[in-house]
């Protein structure tokens, strides 16, 4: 370590490093102006000088004065003497780097937080949200990208609702698949089903609105809907949905309801067309809003297609809600919003203001798979392996159906697994994890406490040996704790 | 057009339609049934009834009764005859399909929105925001992409924060390239430089708190701050950037203060060091967070690099907010945020409610473009690149010196050009658009009026040549203007 001539402080330069000797000098000198240690008006040593004591060429020193000359760190020339520039206040050196954990500007928070249980590893994890695509053309998949990787990106924003070329493809899609008839104009291509719900929620909500919400419900739209400032009014499910009929009317009509009925999450009942219908008068009396959140209807097993609650919306009060997260993948972050016009210009707007589009290379090769083809094939076949999952689930815990009855299976990527009373969800929750195999209970879908007994199997994403051997444990385990209770 | 008998109402199946017939007949006696024609209880006729009346086989009507059935429109086992369904309610008619275009569930809109002037085709797009990504070396794009196109995408949601090899690459360039000193655990990647703003204030903004903002600033950011409530307090800029001493201590202290100290955005000033250490020292005193958005830095001309207001921050009170929107391309959708640790864990967790994370393929794509050093190579190139159109602005310009002065030149994309008092921009902004040359006055850029004369130049996106020939035209039209006002 060297001393500074006449400033008695001590600069390391080292050749060692790779940044150059000017670069270390500068920086050294500039912490001990900005710590105060050198202060307004001090004159520094010459040139000349500072380079002999360092032991460095003389170009080194000089180019380091230039640079702190050229910030504005340093005045005068490099002839008459060089001084450390009059108006600067050094920065108070605090005890830590970090400020207080608390500071005035961080906002009070106002959802509560996912903490997302460890998985001890080679476990088999049932825990929702888990899709597979191990089923996906890789020669498709590579077709997709092809454009994206041969061309370089567009120097321009795109559209903030979204390429026209996927709106179109997302509108002939639904129109087929889901019978939501709508134009591509109709169609806002989002990042994901979760900002399609928070640019609603941006759109519509002010503190202290209510919102209708499924009990138990979607743990990341209530979280969404609460950093808005919703006041959420329980929705109760039962084997036909939620009870819309609890919607009140008149002063007191909730200013939006979110609903997931075509498999509703996480108890996997499908909302009634009594139901649905009576929900749509409800909204149309009371000029509400449903929130119509597709997220998974793709996958149908026995049951028919019911009309999605948009198809059956004539008044434009519904706004759908869909994702390419179940039926391709989660990290592609692509969802979309159909929704009457008046929101969906509000949301088009709003979306620019939060992230200006979706990126431009995801839109464009999921545009290319979807008029390609590639995606309802890919869904068909899709339906094919998540079938065998689910009969590989129906069928391991099948000798256990005496304790526990499986919801939910017509669709959907998960089912809901209900508990004879006197068997403990948080007791087969904790044996299962002993023996590898990783359930949820119902805690955290619930706005209040559970009122079930269950917990929940998401098998999407397992094979179908791990959904076998998981289901398999998780009967032996339900059989032995529910002999023991009923002894 | 047939008749169902004992109905009378009207069927068309239609065998030229791609809709199988069954389907065509399911969704028109669904729509007699939502619409009130068929009501609750009315008995249908049989499937032979109906199909011989149609003209089609049985199966056609048993499945589509077995399909309305499963439904639950219909009631009642086949033999036995089936009736709609007791409970349903029909939809109310309205007149039209939309309702009017003030629902009581959307919210007054916060924020003016942004109006795009028409460019008309063949013009010379001055406007700013425009990078190139023509000097973007195609092997290496197409590199980054292949694995995103040659593996499947992942199954899982990637982590809020980003994928940790992109942060990594982030924090080490930030390093290199900015000197902010960050470990991959201090970045956050966002879906542009807007999701970052926003994110932060969503972490820190209720109604009505203060926010210092740049007079003139960028309108995204303050469009961004006012839907969240801020009131902006306007902070004049001179030839050292913002004038930050006017920021208020004390109870009237704004929570945050929103900067551009590389190249203030529009009007390209560089904040001195005085200043940045002042804003600093404010913070620090009145617990305020600085909000430093980076955007352009990485294009530095003649001037040296001043230290970013993060690098010199030591006590937790500057989030650094970056892009890769102008060093890359905006349509990438990727940027960055580096803040103090407990605003940086609230973020992530409002991201995750946002967009869950920024999508996959996209992180993973610029991972690779970062690690692979092609990025700094780019940059190099696009700085040759873009130090020519600069140099092609500024001499074409120079015959306009005695009526025009370009400001800003040192870094960035763009230029503003200041006129002497008596030459209006509004007529130059239309005078040039009549020549086929688009240039922005600075109205969208204050939150009050303005009180400067001149026009803003974004060269970054347009060829040399036609740098060259726009600013040519544009001098030509400032003199001719000029001239006259003179006289």
């Amino acid at each position: 370590m060297k001393t500074a001539p006449a400033l008695d402080l001590p600069i390391r330069l080292d050749r060692a490093y790779d940044l150059p000797l000017e670069r270390q000098l500068v920086e050294q000198l500039r912490q001990f102006i900005l710590d105060g240690r050198l202060t307004a008006n001090t004159r520094l040593p010459s040139t000349r000088v500072l380079a002999t004591a360092l032991g460095v060429s003389r170009n080194v020193a000089v180019a380091a004065y230039d640079e702190l000359f050229a910030e504005g760190y340093v005045v005068g020339r490099h002839g008459s003497g060089t001084y450390i520039a009059p108006d600067l206040v050094p920065l108070a050196r605090p005890r830590t780097t970090i400020s207080n954990g608390n500071p005035r500007w961080l906002r009070a928070q106002t959802a509560d937080v996912a903490v997302e249980p460890l998985v001890p590893p080679g476990a088999i994890d049932f825990r929702l949200g888990r899709p597979s695509v191990a089923p996906l053309d890789p020669q498709a998949w590579r077709r997709a990208w092809s454009d994206v990787a041969h061309r370089p990106p567009l120097a321009e924003y795109g559209p903030p609702a979204g390429d026209p070329a996927l709106r179109a493809a997302i509108a002939g899609y639904l129109g087929r698949a889901r019978g939501v008839a709508c134009r591509a104009e109709d169609v806002v291509v989002t990042s994901g089903a979760v900002q399609a719900l928070d640019l609603v929620a941006r759109a519509t909500l002010t503190t202290g609105d209510t919102v209708g919400f499924e009990e138990p419900g979607y743990p990341t739209a209530r979280r969404v809907l609460l950093t808005h400032g919703a006041q959420l009014l329980p929705l109760p499910i039962d084997d036909d949905g939620a009870q819309v009929e609890r919607l009140p009317h008149g002063g007191g009509a909730p200013l939006l309801a979110y609903l997931t009925p075509s498999h509703q999450y996480p108890l996997g009942a499908r909302l009634s067309v009594t139901r649905r219908l009576a929900a749509l008068e409800w909204a149309r009396a009371n000029d509400s809003l449903i929130v119509e959140d597709d997220y998974d209807s793709e996958f149908r097993f026995d049951a028919p297609p019911l009309p999605s609650m948009a198809g059956l919306d004539e008044t434009g009060h519904v706004a759908y809600i869909g994702t390419f997260s179940k039926v391709l993948a989660p990290a592609l972050r692509v969802g979309y919003l159909v929704a009457p016009e008046p929101l969906r210009e509000r949301v088009i707007q709003l979306k620019l203001l939060a992230d200006y589009h979706t990126p431009g290379p995801v839109q464009q090769a999921l545009a290319a798979f979807l008029t390609s083809g590639h995606l309802e094939q890919h869904i068909r076949r899709m339906r094919r392996h998540y079938a065998e999952k689910r009969r590989a689930l129906h069928d391991a815990l099948a000798p256990a159906t005496a304790y526990a009855r499986l919801w939910g299976l017509e669709a959907g990527l998960h089912a809901y697994l209900d508990l004879r009373p006197g068997l403990e969800p948080a007791a087969i929750v904790d044996c299962a994890a002993q023996h590898g195999v990783v359930v949820s209970g119902l805690e955290d879908y619930y706005i209040g406490i559970s009122d079930r007994n269950g917990v929940l199997l998401g098998y999407g994403g397992l094979t179908v040996n791990e959904v076998e051997r998981g289901a398999r444990k998780l009967a032996e385990i339900i059989l032995a704790l529910g002999r023991r209770a009923a002894r």
